[in-house]
């Protein structure tokens, strides 16, 4: 079954079905599609499929125009899962958030599989893309597989392969960013290679799933481990009167063994804040504790909390509490130029405002609502940008550096700056590191 | 005064003065040579100066050969420091090691300014070239130059200028690492740009001293701080049986957001182990702490002894102690391919295991005798290794990865290998990750 299966990838005759139909799924699903491959996008979320069959994007860096013209038989999406008995390869993208006590939420990967499961058919190929723990294929998709009695490496084919998007990237897309794949037998990595051959440049095969898996959290870590150094580094240097981002583009310019990293208002996104702790949790197993993990959330937790005070220090300066005051977040996005604005600190910051008392607004060029969350319920929209809007504020806290922003007229107008992001370079009285 | 240095320096007419003749110095002293000035090196190592009279060399990567080509009436050493008034610029480069409880040593900067001080006169750059905490410039060289009715910026001219050295590195050399440069006035800055000028191709201007100082332990706490989270991550997925040098490979193949640092048998050399706390001990000062590097300084210290319990569990395997067994030792530099073995934790492993009862030997091809350090004190010689010298030891530990090492030849014939490096990628059950 295994050559059957890996023919058809060849040929480009097998169907691939794409589980979970965001900001991972959608973009893999045009790439096959637009590869030759006939696709089928599964989703829980009617508004997501209704969308997708209607040629309309929901996600701001793929263009409604992208999804008109991939509209062919080829094309199909749906809520109905069943439908997977149809497809050769099950490719989940499904989140894998924390709960509230910060341990691996695994309920979408593990409700999706049992959703699916009675569906299966033998000869297909399951590929996880999701960020976890190691463990996570053999320990909880494995066993799950087996006891439907489907014989891995044999007449079904389990992988691993973690998503790398990176929205707003404008120097690699799905298709030239190299991919990880384990698999649990080598029959299962050798169909795992054939699954992403046909999309991916290059594959990046490895010897089992759990280091496929490592490998992922591996490199989220670096990042909130760096970003936390930054932060710390940002703090000290503060107190020193030193600016650290003018420290860190010297440091840049050493050709070696140095990469820079740039502190800001605390972490966001889906990934950066959240995935390093399902390693802490999977360690606590082994008895061991991440350290560098743990000190690195603990750092990052804390700079909304920084940024606070250094507003409220710089209020203090002209007779000002933070209260009454009328303070203007800028950018609440989790990063520059997206309009993702999960787990944004930008978001933590203005909440505490709120309750301190400030009457808060915000401007976000890609978020002109916004949106309703689970912890905040707000009926924002984005203020438009003008010399006379900045000035009526006592002061703007610039959280996320947008390119849109226009960073001379707010530097000219504005009565104070609190800059989390090091753009205002002019050493000014009334521009504040934070 | 000022435009007359900047002249001087231009028409390379300047007299350059390096003080202290090391791995920072002395290629720089060549390379002022080689581009035109006339140099005078001081230090107070006799053997240092009478070398560099006699032409010859006494650092493993400068060849005699450059020594001797050198020697002509443009070439001085000298351990008669009075001779500093004949200079026009005044380098720094002594060390800046930690005393016993890990706070900064400055008796080297310190006394030989007090060396210096008496024989200065007006007209001169000092700059400082040696590693230090932000505030060393200021706090410790600037009153003493203005003691003795200096003018800085006026008269004398007072700059920060960090090494950057890496021995062994292939692709860069002195000129081709770009300088940060920092002075205590903008005409001091301004010298110090014309002292590297002629010399280096690409100056990096900072705003004060503090900056370029905060430069170079942002560069190193950085490197310190790396290591010791992939130090931490090995242990975790060795408990998870997860091998972490393929984890770090495959996250490499990510062409963004991830810069690979590899695990090893602890921190070496007279940098990465010791600057971050430069800055430990001055954030003290200010009532903060470091924790990124006091938590990597604790990681990265404990390496040695988890090395000798992978070395331990190896020989309990075929039913060993370490006592009276026979134990190898692959390289004791700090890094691969250098000859330095200062601050190396192969000694500390080598050490541990002598008083642990077992017969220790090592082979280094770039050390061919150990020499005596203050807390060492053995009469040990390099082992030639052959299959049958590898063979005749229990255990050979893989300490520092020399490109000069026989791999498959160690591979073959060793008994149990303990690999603290990952260079041994077959998993057979004699080779055992450290």
């Amino acid at each position: 079954m295994k050559d059957a299966l890996i023919q058809k990838l060849g040929d480009k005759s097998a169907v691939i079905g794409i589980v979970g139909l965001g900001y991972v799924g959608l973009p893999l699903m045009l790439r096959y599609h637009a590869m030759g491959y006939s696709v089928v996008g599964f989703d829980i979320d009617d508004n997501k499929v209704d969308a997708l069959l209607d040629g309309k994007s929901y996600i701001e860096h793929i263009s409604s125009d992208d999804i008109q013209k991939a509209m062919d038989d080829k094309w199909d999406a749906t809520t109905f899962f069943k439908n997977i008995k149809n497809v050769d390869v099950i490719i989940l993208c499904v989140p894998t958030p924390l709960n509230k006590y910060r341990e691996p939420d695994l309920s979408y990967v593990l409700n999706t599989m049992e959703t699916l499961l009675p569906h299966m058919r033998k000869g297909q190929a399951v590929s996880l893309e999701s960020t976890t723990y190691p463990g996570t294929t053999e320990e909880e998709l494995l066993p799950r597989l087996e006891e439907r009695n489907f014989k891995i490496g044999e007449d079904t084919f389990l992988i691993y392969s973690p998503e790398r998007e990176d929205p707003g990237n404008q120097n690699f897309t799905t298709n030239t960013i190299p991919k990880v794949v384990g698999g649990h037998t080598a029959n299962c990595l050798e169909v795992g290679k054939a699954v992403y051959a046909g999309v991916i440049d290059t594959i990046v095969p490895v010897s089992s799933t759990k280091v496929a898996e490592m490998t992922k959290l591996l490199e989220n870590i670096h990042r909130a481990v760096n970003i936390g150094l930054v932060n710390e580094m940002k703090i000290v240097a503060d107190r020193m009167g030193i600016d650290i981002f003018e420290v860190i583009d010297a440091a840049a310019t050493k050709p070696f063994g140095f990469t820079p990293y740039y502190p800001g208002p605390g972490l966001g996104g889906h990934c950066i804040p959240i995935d390093p702790f399902y390693l802490t949790w999977k360690a606590r197993e082994y008895g061991l504790h991440t350290r560098f993990i743990e000190l690195a959330g603990e750092l990052n937790a804390k700079m909304p909390d920084y940024v606070i005070e250094k507003l409220s220090y710089a209020l203090n300066q002209v007779e000002k509490p933070i209260r009454n005051s009328r303070i203007l977040i800028l950018g609440i996005a989790y990063k520059k130029n997206v309009d993702d604005e999960r787990e944004s600190p930008c978001i933590e910051i203005l909440d505490k405002l709120v309750h301190m008392g400030a009457t808060v607004e915000y401007s976000d060029p890609h978020i002109p609502k916004f949106k309703k969350k689970r912890n905040y319920d707000y009926n924002f929209e984005s203020v438009d940008l003008t010399p006379d809007v900045i000035s009526s504020y006592d002061a703007v806290v610039l959280a996320t550096d947008h390119d849109l922003f226009d960073y001379d007229m707010i530097e000219s107008n504005a009565k104070i700056i609190v800059d989390t992001r090091g753009k205002f370079r002019n050493f000014l009285p009334n521009i504040i590191k934070a």
